[in-house]
Formats: structure tokens, sequence, C-alpha cells
């Protein structure tokens, strides 16, 4: 069972088939997201308008029967714990294959969603690799879905005369069809049936013994009704030793007979699915020349040069798949723009157009959450800059977007719930210059008493969603971050030319920095906020968290204070927060549920933003360390989130896809077990934290500023990165102090101006601190 | 294998485990519902106004484990289709018990629903019938729901310090609490337990063979957030040969810890359980006398004197569970009425309270469905006909009650959709005779340009719910049916001395047999109605079905037409709908969509409304055929709806409990499968189709009606019949007139005169026709 990454094939392969909860992968094209565990079961969807539709669920199998021993099983799951000669899941990019071995056959399996289309492609190959010619019978199933509501006899499954296809149709009165049917189809044809989940379990059975695989005896004829569908395949072969069979099963949502036969054509084709094999591994090359590293850390080169990018690429496409939350793509920007420039402008012009007049954005749109949070604009700057500084693109501050109508208070939502509607954009447009001004005003106007930022519903913490509704409660956190917005905007009105916007945004920040260090502070750190009532929220005197992890990791973050106090802050993280699996975003965590604050107040201790070691915020620490130049904590804390932390054994967490959080040591049960994996901001952010931050190759608007702060155990360490046109290859050397080379010859302030060259080699001394 | 009533104990005992879909029981009390499969698996939950909530789900497993052995199975569920050496389910009213055998263990586990509380009561005795000392741990192991959205972080389950007992509670930010809390409880310490089912089932398991019932070690600790509960607890017991161990499992909804401790000290308790039992079983006795037959047919006699009264009584208390149907109330009235006039009463006063001041009811409430169905007001004479003629109480016609406020039309909801909301009366109050009247004048008013009564959304038949929407399209049935109501009404008016109402009852009445005797034949057979474009519907030149079962049987109920008239409409039925295993609603079903129809024309072929076997309509047909004396048909058209029809053996049905339908010829797939039991009106009506026509002791206004139609197969019958404080004994003879004879001497009109006598003895010569 040695699970581990295979960076030569581009996959992680899963030998372990039991993980402490199923480890997860993700396959997606622009209208299909396909989820699957180790054993390839899981469930896909396809999106219609701001919502998605499920196509199947859980139940994927590759069922083989011996006609001449009757034994049955799952290739892809051994449903009765027996021992597998072979398993193995390659996680791939784009992919995903179970290779398994047992009683004589070798299967692979492999799952695909082609680059269009709302289709899930499997692909089988079969083999004896006993020493007698074996007679099979070789099924798949899976479990289709089709919305049953509100009346089950609406639909029916069968199979459709002509086509070597199950179609799952649904066709109600004043039901408009939208992708309602599921169809189901082989490239070869198949030699039994079934659709009926009632049937192919009858007797109470399970997908571990279903009497039809059993007897080799598929009903093979229509319906369902009152019980849910499965798509089972059977083909009925005989197979020489070291003979193989293949076959390409395919399903996917239509609307008709004839989407559903163009859909089984296309895609149920063994020739289709090599060439979109073909093209998923081209693909997942697409971003190796943008970073690319060796270091002496093998698991750190495989999460940079793969896997972050991975995961970072589901945000990047889905946002979080039930929605898109504009922090949420914002923040992806601001790592993407690395690997996806193009994309980048695109999202940043989408977004913007979800920003209200008063420069206030929606909270979440497609569906929309309206919610009266109030750091929306506060992400703005920072993704501009991410653009800006990768591609030097003027051009996208002249573009005209238009607002949302009216006002952001006009429409905030106190149901906590979402709307699914189309979009309700105005015609008044203005230049992206101008959406950022106005979001930066909206800031500055949402002043409270101390001069501080105000709540309102809340800011990247989510769940402190009670502080500030009677709009007199100021975030501490969200005035830093707009600190760092201005430090940000200001470099962005230099670059523009727009000199004359300067002023105001500097006397702001500084009125925001001098009221946060004013009424900032408690005890050697720095406060949350304060309630609407005025009470100071993660002070010395608060009922609850007595300090939070983001307010001192950001105040690094916007250069707040001199470093000393900056470091004063950071070691009060050290003291306080830390534990064996990393930071906790709060402590202790609040255990009473208290009205002024919201609901991190009635989570359980431990848990999501009440005192869970939540990445994200882990990756803002990462960031704020190397920025006071510790590298080594840096490192440290990258380590002890990571999956293989051995103080956190059993924390469940794919080595390939960050966890949202790992449950804080205060929940003695759960302590240090990451639920959550794939969806969540931490995967840009410590891909940043790595890539710009540890590395130290951090884009600027005035070229690729060269400012590592790698760990003192490290003698070398090698990097490539493309940047506005010329490939850039860095070596990494300890020394005595941090020198940056090129032929010999030192870079001033270690920025590396673009020069049009096509390739540029570095030496990179950085210091053992 | 041989599943049997047993009437002595009023049981029906299953011991084949595999029944085609699984044999559903059900249990309650006013709050509670519980839901039990042959296993005893299945869900329960609790009402909180208009809404049900969960308390558990599906899995209800009773696990034993030879601590020697190593050896573990579930006393209740083979999981792996071992044979047991005995397995009987026992079926009761108001208790299930599975009685099984195997690996030297004897196990009996009842479920119960108390008399009160939102809780369900199980009681497990496990007896070693093997010859040795065996140590055992002995584990049940339920599926707690609490509802979760929209943060699973506000929930927990633990156990609860100083209680014997696991909480599952859930309390979040502006959320009401409402028995958002589960807790189960043990009458015994128990030695381990489990409250997260991820792991409980951890290594990709299942129930069939969880790792900590195969080690015997149960996690002992808190916890859910991602997954699911389980709710296990563990006893460790040691067995001589021949002892037992029993205890009692409580599980239930509540709002607070002190809920928690209360409900668990009441009813994990094998005193209370043992009340509970016995008041559960003098409580199967109530409806005892007030209809008891002996026939030769011993099926017949097990259904009417437990089964459909039990059935019936789900309907009477929970109405159809989802929701409470005006007609269907009404309906189920009409039946009970003689099982429970007080309830029949109480119900009466309350239906009333949701119609509008127009005289339509709403069509269903709690939650409210406001679709513009028709036919409301038309099932309230009936409803008040069975009480008035059960009981003679006269008070009832002038209880004062609320109408809703306005007209149904201004509050008819297009949108086909439940709304939850508290109950929206109005203090404006009539008579109990003046709330008939206005429905009565509802349908005078709503007739059409054939002067038929408008179908506007729909009638009995749902699903025909866009013929008349444009307010043109009238019902022959619901015309037919409003003939029956003022047959009935005009009864009710002599009865309450109204008389001055009746000319205009019995002209409206007339208007409405002439205008369905001018324009609603077609072809020897009544249409059911014409579109809001005229069309014909169940027309001879109709698309689609050309013939519907109701109107044929109805103009039977309704005296319609001559008897002559009336037997060649049930001819016409006799030809063209009867199948092998009953009588079609309607042949040929709709094959396409037609927007001019309504969802029938959506609906598969031979489901639902669209031409399956709909037993609430045959049993329409039963009463008909009694009516026109065709009791051989009657009786034939039972045997065939019944579980044990030889031409139908596959086809699922509960034999104690009736489906809504079998699915009907058309569906080649599914043709004579029963799905959907316990939840339908048919209960009562087969219920007096069998007791009030076919054995013919219908209760009237004037007295006990005693008009048999018994089959000719049969010589001799008996049955005891509570009516107005007297129990009559029949005995039914058969002979060459038809006789009712009291002490030798004939009873004028077979009309049985109450006269306070507390016990009479009937003979009923019956004529075999």
């Amino acid at each position: 069972m040695a699970n581990h990454f295979d960076d030569a094939n581009r996959e992680y392969v899963i030998e372990d088939m039991f993980p402490r909860r199923d480890w997860l992968n993700y396959l997606w094209n622009g209208n299909t997201v396909l989820c699957l565990t180790q054993f390839g079961d899981g469930n896909a969807f396809t999106n219609l308008g701001s919502t998605n539709r499920q196509i199947d669920a859980g139940v994927r199998y590759l069922y083989v029967r011996n006609r001449k021993s009757g034994k049955y099983w799952a290739m892809n799951r051994n449903f009765n714990q027996e021992k597998f000669d072979r398993f193995e899941c390659h996680v791939g990019i784009g992919y995903h294959t179970i290779i398994s071995e047992v009683n004589g056959i070798h299967a692979e399996l492999t799952f695909m969603v082609p680059m269009v289309g709302r289709v899930v492609m499997v692909k089988a190959v079969v083999t004896n690799v006993s020493k007698e010619t074996l007679p099979l019978d070789i099924t798949f199933v899976c479990h289709p879905t089709v919305v049953m509501g509100p009346h089950t006899s609406y639909g029916e499954g069968h199979k459709e005369e002509g086509m070597n296809a199950l179609l799952y149709t649904y066709q109600g009165y004043k039901i408009p069809k939208f992708y309602d049917d599921v169809v189901l189809g082989a490239s070869r044809p198949f030699d039994g049936y079934e659709v009926s989940e009632q049937r192919f379990l009858r007797g109470h059975r399970t997908y571990g013994n279903p009497l039809p695989i059993e007897k080799g005896e598929l009903a093979s004829k229509g319906s369902d009704f009152d019980g849910s569908y499965v798509g089972a395949l059977m083909h009925r072969v005989t197979l020489k030793p070291g003979e193989k069979f293949d076959v390409v099963y395919a399903y996917g949502a239509t609307n008709d007979l004839e989407e559903a036969k163009e859909l089984v054509s296309s895609f149920a084709s063994l020739s289709r699915f090599d060439k979109e094999m073909a093209s998923a591994k081209e693909k997942a090359k697409e971003y190796d020349e943008c970073f690319h590293l060796s270091s002496p850390d093998p698991i750190l080169n495989s999460q940079v040069n793969l896997w972050l990018k991975r995961q970072l690429s589901l945000g990047k496409d889905w946002g979080r798949i039930y929605g898109k939350g504009f922090r949420d793509v914002t923040q992806d920007c601001t790592a993407f723009a690395t690997l996806d420039p193009a994309l980048a402008r695109t999202r940043i012009l989408e977004i913007l157009k979800h920003q209200y007049e008063d420069g206030n954005p929606i909270r979440m749109y497609e569906p929309d959450f309206n919610y009266p949070y109030n750091d929306g604009a506060s992400w703005i700057p920072a993704a501009l800059y991410a653009y800006l500084a990768e591609t030097g693109d003027k051009t996208i501050l002249d573009e005209k977007i238009p607002y949302l109508p009216g006002t952001s208070e006009e429409h905030y939502d106190l149901s906590d719930s979402f709307t699914y509607r189309a979009y309700q954009g105005t015609s008044y447009q203005e230049s992206v210059l101008e959406h950022v001004k106005r979001g930066m005003d909206h800031l500055a106007k949402t002043r409270g008493e101390h001069g501080l930022v105000l709540f309102l519903g809340g800011d990247w913490n989510d769940s402190l969603n009670a502080a500030g509704l009677a709009k007199k409660g100021e975030s501490v956190w969200l005035s830093i971050a707009s600190v760092k917005a201005f430090n940000e905007w200001i470099d962005i009105l230099h670059f523009a030319g727009k000199e004359e916007w300067i002023e105001e945004a500097q006397k702001t920040k500084e009125e925001l920095r001098h009221s946060i260090l004013s009424y900032g502070q408690s005890d050697g750190h720095l406060i949350y906020g304060f309630t609407d009532e005025g009470k100071a929220i993660g002070a010395k005197e608060s009922e609850g968290p007595t300090i939070f992890l983001n307010p001192q990791t950001w105040a690094v973050l916007a250069s707040l204070a001199p470093k000393k106090t900056l470091e004063g802050y950071m070691d009060e993280v050290e003291k306080r927060l830390r534990c064996p699996f990393g930071y906790c975003l709060c402590n202790p965590s609040f255990t009473k549920g208290d009205d002024t604050i919201g609901r991190i107040s009635y989570f359980k201790p431990g848990l999501v933003e009440n005192g869970s070691v939540y990445n994200h915020g882990v990756a803002f620490k990462m960031v704020a360390d190397c920025l006071l130049g510790r590298g080594d904590k840096a490192y440290e804390t990258y380590r002890m989130i990571r999956f293989d932390n051995p103080e956190n054994p059993d924390n469940g967490m794919e080595p390939y896809a960050w966890s949202n959080m790992f449950v804080g040591p205060e929940d003695k049960n759960l302590a240090g077990y990451a639920p959550m994996s794939w969806i969540t901001g931490t995967a840009g952010w410590i891909y940043r934290a790595l890539t710009q931050y540890l590395f130290g190759i951090r884009p600027t608007l005035d070229g690729l500023l060269i400012d590592p702060v790698l760990p003192s155990s490290w003698q070398e360490a090698r990097a490539t990165r493309r940047y506005k046109g010329t490939l850039y290859h860095f070596h990494f050397v300890k020394g005595k102090e941090t020198k940056i080379l090129e032929n010999g010859r030192a870079i001033p302030d270690g920025l590396l101006v673009p020069d049009g060259r096509k390739e540029r080699f570095i030496e990179v001394i950085f210091m053992a601190k």
C-alpha cells in the first residue's frame, strides 16, 4: 500500500483502498463536473444557468462474472474486503484510472470528461491474465439521475430501438425541458441491460451482490417508476489467455432523442476516447512553463508543479461550484493570473459586473447571495494588480463594465439564502479603473466611530455575521485588508498614470492605519474588531477568542507597522495559536451562541471559523512569515498542514488537494481531521505563498522581483518561470547573504525587468536565516 | 415461507423475507409516524405544524456478536442472504415484531409508537437457545436524523453525561429550536456506543459488515460533522443456555436536555414498554364490535375485521401524511363514521373551516394546496350523511364554523405547489347546514354551456388538470358526482326539516341529470367531460382514452338513469376496461402530452390516472355492481384486485394494506405491479363496498338498511354490527329470494329501525343471482 506521487506521469497513485475518508478527484469541462473517489464512484453534474443538475450518483462499478465458475466481483471495488492482487487508483489531471487485478483478470477503468459536452466517458479494458480461456460477463453499472419531481410517472428508462444505449427520459406537463434526460451508451453492442435499481437489487441485495450479476441475467427491459434508475450494460465475451476486451461507455444529459443519439455516436467511441485522452494529457502540461521547480523536497515539487495548479484550476473554472463568491473569484484570480492571464482578464471583467453602483459588490453570484458582507471591494486591487503585474496590459483599465443597479444596501437580504435569477446588470457603464475607485470609496465611506471599516454582515470571516448588522460594529481585520488594498491601489494608480487620485487614497490609508493602531491593539496583538455594542472581538477581555490569526498576518501583508511591531504580532501567533498541525484561526473558540457575534459562536469549538486550523488562514500566515524573513517558519508551517505531518497521521486529506481545514485541537473527537477538500481558496494562496514568497519569485508592476526566504536546511534549488515572454531559469544556492546574479552581475533590488529575451539564467544566493 | 393472517393474534405474519418490494407497516400516534419494512427498517417522523420532520432513516438493526467465535450478524436482517432457522415478521396493529433464530440465538425485536410522544420504542429480547454459555455483544443501531442545513457545524452527537443515552443536538444562529434534537436511550446501561456513521462504516464497509461490530469495539466517543449520524448502543452480556437478555431502546425528537432526559426516563423502560404494549393490544380491539364478519372467505374476514379498518385508521388520523386533502378527508370520513363517529364529527367540523366563502373548499390543507380543483363541495354531503346515518346526531347541523376569507377563485394558485402557513380562517361563521348549502350552490353556479359543472383545475381525477382552466371545460363525472351529492343533500334536508331548501336542490339536480344524459353520452357510455375547447374527453372520437371508468360507476352510485341504462354503462365497463387484475381507470391511455388535457396525458401509459387499475376507482365499481344487484361481479372484482389473484402473482402488494394501484396492462414492464400502499382512499371505499354493499348492512338516515348481494357461491355467512347502541347479529343464508327476518317476522323494506334494544338477531335470506 504505497501511495505515491508519480510526477513523470503527472499522477498520484493511490494503493490504499481505504483512507480515513474517500479521496476525491475532480474532472471537468465548461459544462460538466465529475467527482470520483479512489474507487471511481461519485457524482457528476452539469451546469444549467445558475444551478447544477446531477447526471449520476454514487454507483460506478465494473462487474466481471466468470461464467464457468459462477464467481463474480467488481473490478474497482472489493465489496467483500477481499485482497486484490493489484489495486491502483491513478489520480490523473483530466482522467482517473483504476487498475486492478483479481481472479485472473486485469482491468483498467478510466473515467474522463471530454473537452466539451455534458457527458462522462468511461473506458474499460479487461484482460485475461490467467492461463485458461475464460468466459466472462462484463457489466458496467452506474446510477443515472433524472429529476423525478413532481411526478415519477413522467419518467421512463428503456433501451432505445436502433441505438446501442439506454435512455432515461422525463417530460412533464408545464415542465420545460432543460437537459432532463440521461443517456448511457456503449461503443460495442451489449448483450443485456437493466434500468431499474429495484429490479437490479431485488431481494434486499446490495451493489456487493446483485442477483442479476450473480446469475449473469439482466432483465433487459425498460421502466422504473417508484424506485431509482440504474444503468447496467453487459457484454458477454470469451477471452483467451492474454486476450483483452475494450469498450467505451458514455453517459450524459440531453434534451431529446436527437441529442441522445448524437451524444452516444460522438462519445461512446474508442477512437474518440483515445483522442480525448491525448488532449487531456496535452492540456495537463499547459501550465508547466508558468512555474516549475526542483527543490530538495520532492512532495513540495509535486504539489507546486502539478497539484496546487490543478486544484486552483477547479476554482478558476468553476468558482466554488455551488456559486461564485466575489471574494473567492478575486482571490483565485490573484493566483491564477500567473497561469492563465487571459482568463484572469475575463474573470476580472466578469466580477466587476457584480458590483453595485455604490462600489460594494454582491457577496456571491450565480446564484446570488446578498447578505450584507462588506469586504468585497477590498479584494479587487490585488486581483487587478496580479493581472497587471503578470501582463503589463493597461488596456484592461479602460474596459467599460456595467454596475448592478442601485446600492448594495437597497439589495441586502438578511434571509441568508440564495437567489436563482438572471444577471441583474444595468446599462450604466464605467471603466475598470472607475469600478475599483468606487470600491475603494465604498470602503472609505463605510467607516465607524473609531474610523475603522464597518463590519455590516461580515468580512472574510463569513461567520462573524452579526457583529455589525446595526451599522456600528467595525472590523479591524477589514480595515487592515483595506490598507493592503490601498497599497495595491496606489501602485496601480502610479502604473496607470492616474496621479490625481493618489492623494485621497494615501490620506484614507493613513487614516485607517492610524485608527487600527490607535484602537485595534490589545495585549500585544491586533483585535478582530468591535461589535455594534462596542464590545471588542478577539481582545484580552473578550468572551470567546482572545486572539484571531488573520489580523496579525494581514498586518504584515499590509505593511501596517514597523517590522518590530509586526514581529511582535507574529510572535503572539506562535505563542497562542500554534497546535501540532498548524495554526488556529482563533483561540479559545466560542463556546456559546452569541447573537451579537453571529453564527461562528454557534459552531462547535474547533470547527470551521470557530477555532479550526483553517488552511486558507494558514496560507496567509505563510506569506506573513516570508515577508518578515521567517522562511524556516513558513516552510515549517507548510509542513505542518501537509498531508504527511507525522504529528497528525490520520488526517484523511488527499496528498494532492488541500482541504479547507483541519478540525481544531479543541474538538477532542475530530482534532486534526481534514474534511472538505478541493473546493477552497487555500490552493491559490499556498501556491502563491510557496512560489512568490518562499521562493520569492514575485511579479510586480515593475518586473519580476526575486526575494527568496528558502529554508535554512536547503543547500540548493532550481526553478523556471515564464514571465512576459521570457523563460527564466533560476538556480538557488545557499550563501551568506542574499544576492541575485545574472551572468555573475548583481541585479539591482533583485528586480528583473523584462527585456524581450527568450531565456535568462539567474543565480540566486539565498541566505540561511 | 408461509406468510399468513393470524386473526387470533390480530397479526399478519411475514415469513418470506424478500417480497417483490418491501412490505410496510405503519405505527403512529397523534405526533409520530413510524414506517417499517419486514426487516423493521424504515423512517419515523414527527409532525411540526404543517410539516413533518424525520426522526430516523432506514437503518434499524440488532447485531449480535459471539465473542467466543468472533461471528457476528444482524438478527433482523440477513445481510448475506444466509438462511435463518426462523424468521417471522409479525405485522401487528400498533406494534411490529421480528422474531428470528440463527446461530443459536433467538431474538424478538418489537417496535412501537406509544400512545403519546414524539418517540419510537424498541424492545429487544435475546435468548440463548444453544447448549453452551455464550458471551455476546448485543448492539442496536439506528440512524437518527437531525436537520443539518445550513451549517453542519451547528450539530453534535455525543453521550450525555449522567444519562444512559446519546444526544444529537442542533442549535444554530437565528434558527428557532423546534424538536431539532434527537435522543436515543436504553433501559440498561450500555457498554459502548457510536454516533458517527463515517466511523461506524469506515473502510467503505456497509451495514452488512461494520468493522466496530466485527471487532466488538465501538469508538464510544462523540461527534460527527461531515457525515451522517448513527445511534449504536452496545450491551456486553454472557447468556447461559436458555437465559435471556431484554432491553428497551427509545428514541425521539426533543427541544432541550430536560426534554431529552424526560423522554429517556419515561420511554426507555421495560415496564413502560409492557404497559404501552398492553394499551396497544387493547386499542387494537376498539373497532371489533363496529363490524365483524365471518364468511366462507377467510381472507375477506381478516381484511374486513382487521386490516381495512387499520389502513383506514391511518387516513383517519393522518390524512395522506404529506397533507390533508379535502376530498380525501371527506371520503375517509364517510367510511370511518361507522368506526369512530366522534372523530367523524370532529373532522367534518374541521374540514368545513377550509371552505371559502363562495362554498368551494381548498384542495388540500396543512400544507395548503390551492390549485383550482372544483370537486371539493361535492364530497361534503356524503360525509355528513354518513355521520348522521351512524349517529342521528342533528346537533352537528347547527354548529357554527368559520369560512376561509374571500372566494376560492381569488386564492387559486396555478403554480401547483404547497404553501406552508398558519390556518387563514376568518371570524365569519355559519352553521354546518349553511356550509353545505354554499357548497351545493357553488356546484350549481359553476356550470358551463352544456349545463354541466365546470372542470376548472380538475376533479377526483387530479391529473385532468388542464381541461378547464379557461373556465369553459365541463366535467361529466363531476356533474354525476353532484347529482349523487344532491341526492344525499336532499335526504339530509328532509332529515333536518329544512324543507324550504329542497325544491331548489331538486331543480338543480334534475337540470344536471338532464344535461348529463343529453350531452354526456357517447357510444353507449358516459364521457368524462369537455375541454375548454369543447373537445369531448373519453368519447368514441377522442384521442387517448375512449372510455373512463368513473362516469359509468358513479352514474349507478347517483341513480342517474333507469336501471337498464345503468346496466348498459356497466356492460361497457366489463367489455372495455377489464384486465386480468381489475378494471382500468381509462382505456386506451394517453400516449402523448396534451396541454388541453393536463398532466395525465404526460404520464406513462398504465401509470396512475393514465390507465392503471386504480383501486380507488375499482372500489367505486364494486359499489356500483352491488347497487345493480351484481354481487358476483362485485366479489369477483374484489378477488381480482386482492393480493392473491392467481392471474397476477408477482404484484408485490401487502396482503394487509391496499395499494393505490396496479400498473395497467399497457405498461408491459410493470403491468400488475402494486406500488404505493397504505396511503390511499381505497381502504375506506373497499371497506364500505364490502360491508355496506356486498353484505348490504347500510346505515341510512332512517335506520340500518339490509340489502345484501352476497356471492352465489356462498351458502352462509355471519356478521355483527354495533349501530346506535344495539349489537346486531346477522345470519346470512342463501335462499330463493331476499328476506330480512327477525324472530321469523319479515322486516319491512329490510330497514332496521333502532329501538334501544341491546342486541338483536337478524336472519337474512339472500338470493343467489
